[in-house]
């Protein structure tokens, strides 16, 4: 009882909030569910009780403020997004339990393993590889990197809830994390909001091309994706740097191993069809999340996965309430209006200025508003054409704006636990504790605008964008 | 794989049906959905896989045929009911960590253990005390009956999974089953759909009371009350039938327990706000639901229960799924037609006939389409009122009519494991099989048939109904 801090803080200041007079045009309902959302952001921090439980009890907050009723309420665990998020973990689970995933990790380390930093440059190297071709960085984050990542880590001793962590996999899950977000940022393709992106902009009368956002984000994503790790390695080391017979012991392991199995099979199977599925089935208009429901139905059928090891999964349970819960209120925010009165006031706020500092100030205010979002495409959907609008009516050149907004969409997300399902998924992995990764979160948020806006707009400015 | 009938015969079925030329004013998705609505239950019958797992899978394949979107599909996860089913598994966990649970079964044992009989007569009294005040008999099942239910059978070393079922526990689970569905028949505000049945009459022009109804009820439904129990002692007898040491072993064991603990009387005083709100939330619209997440939120905020505990409740998780996708399948067999479809052609059929011999056939239809509704309020929302309709213009006295098929709107659950909530939840339990659930549950709905229509007819009469 010396912690009801803990209660306190988020309680204190969703009450604040929730007493201060409603700021004109605001709708009450969306003033008290952003009170509620805060006050729930803020005891996530504080950890009064596990998220699961967190969540659970501001969802019935809302409902008793009638902000919510309980439809609305219990609506996000209908959302095809949170689905996805639950499956890919059904899925690593299998990866894990045929061996796939540790045979793959061996593979990985008895040719790059010698060095922590060689291993995460291989890791960014294959999100490279894949992200323009699996336009859901949550099926490429939880259904291919997480599985290969988690094996990985223990293979090399780094395991979750020993004290080991730190050793490599704490680590590796950021690297993997932030360069998912990063190749994400790189490629049209490369995220489901990009395209959502793309024709707001066409809308407002500017052209993004596949072609053109590449070639405008192929420096400054380089930069990045070679920075970064090495920023992460500095400012949050792995305890095991050198793994002087790593590669050996990968080497004598995978013979130890042997042929692979009937089950090995069957997964690889599986996730070539999911591959395919997620790659192609946008001609089919197929959602990853179906995909991978069919994915998770042959596993079942093929006992490669039980259904006592998809009931057994209870971290998947645990992000299925709080992720849930927080997809909810972030779609109630916009949907009661909060979300557009931010920007509409935001827009206001910034009229009469140079056009390079209100664009900076823009792209600032559209990335850090993600603190406020549990999804790319919620927030891309609510603000990118606001935003663009804004730039290009302070004289912003169209084509710039519309890109870098762009990349902002999917770079914001590096700063919370719930802002991507990439995040949700890797957060949840369990390796970083949350006060980590909000603080690199935001330290990465920083070295990533220093390097788009900086090494960017150099670069930009030789293509003639501005 | 010599068990691929288990596959094959559901799957057979489900296509013959999607083969056959559709009928005439049928929608071809309503038509396919119901051909994988028919399969599904079928392979629930026939187990090639665990109830979970049919489900997703049916799931997927609604989505792949197209007859659902994806949200659709999921649409069932976000539900209110569903989610009161997940609840009250908490509730009963915490019912049952604290040992209130067990404290309670000892005392019911010490008055009255004695004889199986005896216990059977204790829970259905039980029942009907608190049956006109509780009007969600889910949580009358859920949150009150089924952990004192379960606590009884383990204190007299029934237990499921160790083969000790049938000793006392699967006989006194369908006890506690027929007589919730029972007692839901008798009172109009005994079940969540009884009042929507009201509504509808009176739209019809018929106006059921409190009064009105319960009078009808009240001999058939003590008749019920008390020969169902007989019925099930003599097909599906408890292995142990005396406990001769039973009471004076419950008495020592609730001195052994000493005075309640801090957990205990918590749960008291959470268990009392429940049952509070679960009576009179209803003036202040405060659906059974809200008042569990709050009971949920209570016991979790005092530690009575863990979040551990919460992750742990596997079989609440596993209903989650499988319930989540049948009620959405039956929620769009309607939405699609089919169901409006199936009353319009009943209606067709039975026209021109004597008016007893009409309402008969229209009675059996209405309480044996059960087999395709999740719920009481599904049904009644989609059957009732076109249902009475046609017995009115039938000739039937329109009273009659609007309550002998308000009743049948809670007897009808009596066939399956997933026709109401309090079905879903004590099957849940785990004490009896699926196959003995379904057996049990169509002698029992004939029983009742005969109990309410046959005495129950002669009672009407000396009512003057007819």
């Amino acid at each position: 009882m010396t912690q009801l801090w803990r209660f306190f803080v988020p309680l204190l200041v969703g009450v604040c909030i929730w007493l201060m007079p409603l700021p004109p045009g605001m709708d009450s309902k969306a003033w008290s569910l952003f009170a509620i959302f805060t006050a729930t952001i803020l005891a996530l921090i504080c950890r009064p009780l596990p998220l699961g439980a967190v969540c659970l009890m501001s969802m019935v907050i809302a409902v008793m403020a009638q902000d919510l009723t309980l439809s609305q309420a219990l609506s996000g665990f209908g959302n095809p997004v949170i689905w996805l998020i639950l499956l890919v973990f059904f899925i690593a689970r299998a990866f894990i339990k045929t061996h796939l995933g540790m045979r793959i990790a061996y593979f990985f380390v008895s040719l790059i393993g010698k060095h922590t930093l060689g291993l995460a440059y291989g890791i960014v190297g294959t999100e490279l590889l894949i992200a323009p071709v699996i336009p859901s960085n949550g099926a490429r984050a939880g259904g291919i990197m997480y599985p290969i990542l988690k094996s990985i880590a223990e293979s090399l001793d780094s395991r979750v809830g020993d004290g080991t962590e730190r050793r490599v996999g704490a680590y590796l899950t950021q690297v993997c994390f932030q360069g998912n977000l990063i190749t994400s940022a790189m490629f049209l393709t490369a995220m489901a909001a990009n395209p959502m992106a793309q024709s707001m902009a066409k809308a407002a009368g500017v052209d993004i091309t596949w072609t053109n956002w590449f070639t405008a984000a192929i420096v400054p994503g380089l930069l990045s994706i070679i920075l970064i790790p090495l920023l992460l390695y500095f400012v949050y080391p792995p305890e095991i740097k050198h793994h002087p017979h790593a590669m050996q012991l990968a080497k004598d392991k995978l013979k130890e191993m042997g042929p692979m199995s009937r089950d090995e099979w069957t997964m690889v199977g599986v996730f070539i069809f999911m591959l395919f599925f997620w790659i192609f089935g946008i001609y089919w208009h197929i959602e990853a999340t179906t995909t991978a429901l069919i994915g998770v139905s042959l596993l079942l059928l093929t006992n490669v996965l039980s259904w006592e090891d998809v009931l057994n999964e209870k971290e998947a349970w645990h992000i299925f309430i709080w992720f849930g819960v927080l997809v909810t209120m972030a779609n109630y925010l916009q949907i009661l209006g909060f979300v557009d009165w931010f920007s509409l006031n935001v827009g206001g706020l910034i009229k009469g200025y140079d056009w390079e500092m209100v664009f900076l100030a823009i792209v600032l205010v559209y990335f850090y508003s993600h603190y406020l979002f549990a999804s790319n495409t919620a927030h891309v959907g609510a603000m990118y054409a606001a935003f663009l609008a804004v730039a290009i009516a302070s004289g912003t050149p169209p084509l710039l704006a519309a890109l870098v907004l762009g990349f902002c969409s999917n770079l914001f997300s590096s700063m919370t636990h719930y802002g991507s399902t990439a995040s949700v998924v890797l957060y949840g992995a369990g390796y970083v504790p949350l006060g980590t990764w909000w603080s690199l979160g935001l330290l990465v948020s920083i070295a990533n605008l220093v390097i788009w806006l900086g090494a960017g707009g150099v670069w930009w400015k030789v293509l003639g964008l501005w």
